[in-house]
């Protein structure tokens, strides 16, 4: 008795038998059925050695998700999810810390579940061939690239938005309404990654309109997270006032510096505008609504399961997305006051 | 050859066997590859039909989230995530919407994914025998009871606030700063679930301070939702400008309150003090700092994954937990002006 002879016996293809037998869900409920009695009925084993037996072909695709308490990243997971459950997988979700080896995450989930696939939501853009030799499955970096690593275009996949290029013009937004003295707060400055890219734009915007770095202006918090954030303008505030406007790398990172600078008398935007990248749905409503461009969190999201789940299927190589963000003017920017 | 045998060739327990055959996480990697050598050198079978080969009991816990948009949730996830893997299972993760019906989402991952348990991160109030007849593995209701159903106490668990004392609570707060127009965002004065408990916990705040209720103060926003309760606030605010304070039944939706009062010229807390019930991250940086009784996220969910994990594993029957609110003092609460 083979699955060709239960496929028969049932008259469907053996892939529709397969899938039954690997319990994917897109089979129809009466379909499954019919082929789970057919296979009881002839006492059919559907391989030849325990160990395919227990390892039957999972339907997981692995989501690690680096810093979780990043609020833009709760807007991607929930579209991944749905997307991920569109394509007949089950998502498999992992956090872990800002300071958490995702790759290392990812090969234990895909060990332990059996992942056909990974998305890693946030992580490092430096890998090398062997940071990712521990990974047997496809994967795709969602909200970064590899700009600092040495990985080949075929051997990854990545969505995200052009990270230096879009804090250029964040900057350069600023820079637009007369402010010259723009502090910078980030994450690290050289952290391989998402801060450093965007640093890199703060600095390219400045260059381009013939304004020297003052180093001074720029504080790192040492993580994506608010408390982090409210500290570090605090630091940066006891050291200088010196400045008319903040460029923040991320919204929930300026929400808290917003409120660093009210605690010490200081108005946004009159006293100080603040521009920053990600587009939070609560940024929206915070006092002032926060001037930031979006990245579209939805279609990060859809594009990667869709990269991924094309791999998987063998329906195409390494894949690289840029998406473009959208300017939401909000009120914490003014022209620069005399 | 029977499990056994397999056992006794590997000098480990029955039970070890079958977890290493089961894929469950709670072995050693030394033994489990022993286990699979013996396995394989055996050509042994693990079962005798070809139903119970493939339906292998899984390691799926499932968690249906309803209002995937609710910032509070994203917080409660992040400890369930943790606090499933640490207890050997797999979480599986659904979102649906705030009208969306969980006890079918959580059938329905059942049945997919051979769930062991469910977690139900926020539901109805209201089940009855036969809403929850659908489900065949034991489920924990996060956030919310059972208020308003007909289910025994042992025919379901919960981890929740006393809904109604919280917000009466609340209330009660701005009571004791002077104020006796006290307005109510909630979501539905009928939902049978939270809205409706802390409506009623408004209710009875009043009530007990002599204060007569005034619906013309109440306004529904048909959801949880930042946008739906900034447009809410702003019917209340063309009905009646009648207050001096506003309850809001969630920090998220207190927040869109507090922008829309300030759009129409409202200043908090000068012109109206604003008290709700969560106590998420975001809105401790919120200008002002919003006063609110925080829900203890990761008590809430380490006490459901527990309750869960001792359910699957027979240890108990259902069971309660009701956690306590912590006052967070904020900004947003003024003593009534003259």
């Amino acid at each position: 008795m083979t699955i060709k002879d239960i496929a028969a016996l049932c008259g469907v293809s053996v892939s529709t038998v397969s899938r039954v037998l690997n319990n994917h869900p897109d089979v129809s409920a009466q379909v499954r059925s019919r082929v789970m009695e057919v296979v009881q009925a002839n006492h059919y084993i559907p391989s030849n050695s325990a160990r395919d037996l227990v390892r039957t072909r999972s339907d997981a695709i692995g989501l690690v998700v680096r810093g979780t308490a990043n609020p833009f990243f709760a807007e991607v997971l929930k579209t991944m999810e749905a997307k991920v459950t569109e394509a007949g997988y089950t998502m498999v979700l992992h956090q872990i810390g800002t300071c958490g080896d995702e790759l290392q995450a990812g090969a234990m989930l895909e060990r332990d579940k059996k992942l056909r696939g990974l998305l890693l939501l946030g992580g490092r853009s430096d890998y090398t061939k062997d940071d990712v030799a521990a990974l047997n499955v496809p994967f795709v970096c969602c909200t970064y690239d590899n700009s600092y690593g040495t990985l080949g275009e075929e051997e990854y996949s990545s969505v995200s938005i052009d990270d230096e290029q879009e804090a250029c013009r964040a900057v350069k937004s600023l820079i637009g309404k007369g402010h010259r003295r723009i502090a910078a707060l980030i994450s690290a400055r050289n952290d391989r990654s998402i801060s450093e890219l965007r640093y890199g734009g703060y600095r390219r915007a400045l260059k381009e309109a013939g304004i020297a770095l003052d180093e001074t202006l720029v504080e790192e918090t040492g993580s994506f997270q608010m408390p982090e954030a409210y500290e570090a303008m605090e630091r940066l505030l006891r050291r200088t006032g010196e400045f008319t406007a903040l460029f923040a790398i991320s919204d929930a990172m300026a929400v808290a510096a917003i409120k660093a600078l009210d605690d010490a008398g200081r108005r946004v935007p009159e006293d100080c505008s603040v521009m920053a990248i990600d587009g939070i749905t609560m940024s929206a409503y915070t006092l002032p609504t926060l001037s930031t461009l979006i990245q579209p969190a939805d279609q990060i999201a859809a594009e990667a399961v869709r990269i991924l789940v094309d791999r998987i299927e063998g329906r195409a190589a390494g894949r690289h997305v840029q998406v473009d963000t959208i300017l939401r003017p909000g009120r914490s920017v003014c022209v620069k006051q005399e």
